[in-house]
């Protein structure tokens, strides 16, 4: 598939396919006569990506997790370190927040 | 006291006196030979205006909600409504962030 089909029939941003393109870790996205020809495994990392970048990670964090995802050595454990760290950062901007509304509701109940 | 005072005394951060004096909102702040004269009144407006960026209003909402709360007539239902607006705001967004953390932990699951 190309680029054009691929973001038409899965909604995968240009942007994602171009940033996916740009690091060259795969050796299965093939450049055929200037264009790019995707295949499953592509899609299937592709999605990854897409969650990745849902779950808060920037586009290093998302290089740098893909490039041990790819890589032929365990990185099982390194993975699921970086996974930890935004976890943890999730959770603190989700205890602010309800601070936030606490003193929020404070206010409220003052007026 | 003056801004400097203001500032030590209190903690609060230089951008949100001038801010404040920048507004023209309230004529207690007094210009007195080039330097703004305090008085208890604006430290308690200074208190609720830190309150609102804390609760994540932009200097813009601060502003109004202060001309609302400085004004002569009634503003109370205004003001709630600004406040219940925002309090809607930081639910959605703590439900996305819960939402990114199950994606994650799913994710996690997965490894």
């Amino acid at each position: 598939m190309t680029k054009q089909e691929v973001a038409e029939r899965f909604q995968i941003p240009i942007a994602i396919l171009e940033e996916y393109e740009s690091w060259g870790l795969c050796d299965s996205v093939r450049q055929v006569m200037d264009v790019w020809e995707y295949d499953d495994r592509d899609i299937e990392r592709l999605s990854l990506i897409m969650t990745l970048h849902d779950i808060g990670f920037s586009k290093e964090e998302t290089f740098e997790y893909m490039r041990l995802y790819l890589s032929e050595r365990d990185t099982q454990a390194e993975r699921l370190s970086m996974l930890n760290r935004r976890r943890s950062d999730s959770l603190d901007e989700i205890h602010f927040k309800q601070m936030q509304l606490d003193r929020l509701d404070y206010l409220r109940y003052e007026l």
